[in-house]
């Protein structure tokens, strides 16, 4: 499994993604999730993959190799006019590698699905986030929906529909996505640290701050158990339940 | 979709129940999911079911149609010499109804398919709950493990693994269920109140106070926005991100 979450905020877009792969419990590995591509000055993108890890690291070589042949008839990343035209080269891509392999079985096409966040900004058009499924469609965030989750999304979701704020700064933008990630890590073993972080500043095209949470990092360690506390405490604080009386 | 959850206390056993059923969204009907048997000084036990409806509907009336047949050769509901019989019995039958209607199609077994949570107290044995598969078999809860949940499980999982306490009392209990109903019904249409609630006292041997929380409850409501409320400052308590220096 795999969690990541993309974030719309009035100042940029916050990515964070874990880096856990497995094939059944017993065989468990450390895969980058996230990747960004950047030309100073003109255009900064970040895509998340979640789903089978032999069709995103298709499509993310794809994505690489053509950046490396330019004067190619097919539009690289860093050639895009715009972010929407990114979105559809990306979803045409990723149908396509789920397509080739799921001609050679029965039923295979699901077992091969993946599903993409992919967020930047190009140019002079306006930053933006969107969500590419497994048939190559995607759907876009706004500040009525400004964030999307792929992968395990559930355990992390209520801190994210209560303590989202579009206003909000990018540090705290990091650290409600932490408590998020906690929330997950701690209910399933199929999502995992280290955990890929992007700060995208709003306009700078370029890409911003990009580093890494490792298992042991005293942050995360501080938020982890803080959390437990800062959680029963607010608990604690409710009112008290008072039994109907009997009848 | 369903929502249940069954907890353990060192005083007793709390079980909450939502009470919506879907047929897709656009067929949704209000169902109770909680059904309690009681013999006064002698046995108390709940049922809390998840999954296909006519399954647990016709395993519920099969075990109301023998209480009323007494005599009957099979054990009715009122009658197991024990918890462990009486998960048996209702394993059994779950797994009996499922296979009557999976018979008639092809791959139906998995859409007729439920769960349920079983608890409560017979004679002098110990107060015991179980969480019974649709296959029929069951396992039991500790206090390692000591709830167990069914249906829509994992929104509300956060708050119950990091609020639960063993020596809580009942009406903090409710208090937490309600919290981490709040969670799921806020994030899931197919959960809705109203809610149906049982707390069994350990060692009385008879129904504790039974009562449903309806939509319009003045301490849900003050629950759900407290608990945002909460939560928020819960959130901004945590320690502040900073940004590693740029490298």
């Amino acid at each position: 499994m795999t969690y990541c979450v993309g974030l719309m905020l009035r100042g940029g877009l916050v990515f964070m993604s874990d880096t856990r792969t497995n094939s059944g419990v017993d065989n468990i590995s450390t895969f980058r999730k996230m990747f960004n591509w950047e030309v100073p000055g003109e255009r900064s993108i970040t895509l998340m993959t979640a789903g089978n890890l032999a069709t995103t690291q298709a499509v993310v070589s794809l994505l690489d190799e053509r950046v490396k042949e330019p004067g190619n008839r097919a539009p690289c990343i860093l050639e895009t006019d715009s972010m929407f035209q990114t979105a559809r080269m990306v979803g045409g891509l990723l149908k396509e590698v789920i397509a080739t392999h799921a001609e050679t079985g029965q039923r295979a096409d699901a077992t091969f699905n993946a599903t993409m966040i992919l967020g930047g900004q190009i140019g002079d058009g306006d930053p933006r986030l969107f969500l590419i499924y497994p048939e190559g469609n995607f759907v876009e965030a706004s500040f009525d929906t400004p964030f999307f989750q792929i992968g395990e999304t559930k355990y992390g979701r209520p801190i994210l529909v209560r303590a989202y704020d579009a206003e909000m700064s990018f540090a705290d933008a990091v650290k409600l996505l932490t408590v998020s990630f906690d929330s997950t890590i701690k209910a399933n073993l199929s999502v995992s640290l280290p955990l890929d972080v992007h700060v995208y500043h709003n306009g700078s095209l370029r890409n911003g701050p990009i580093f890494r949470i490792n298992t042991d990092d005293p942050y995360f360690q501080e938020i982890s158990s803080g959390w437990g506390v800062a959680l029963r405490e607010a608990f604690h604080c409710l009112p008290e339940f008072t039994f109907p009386p009997e009848g």
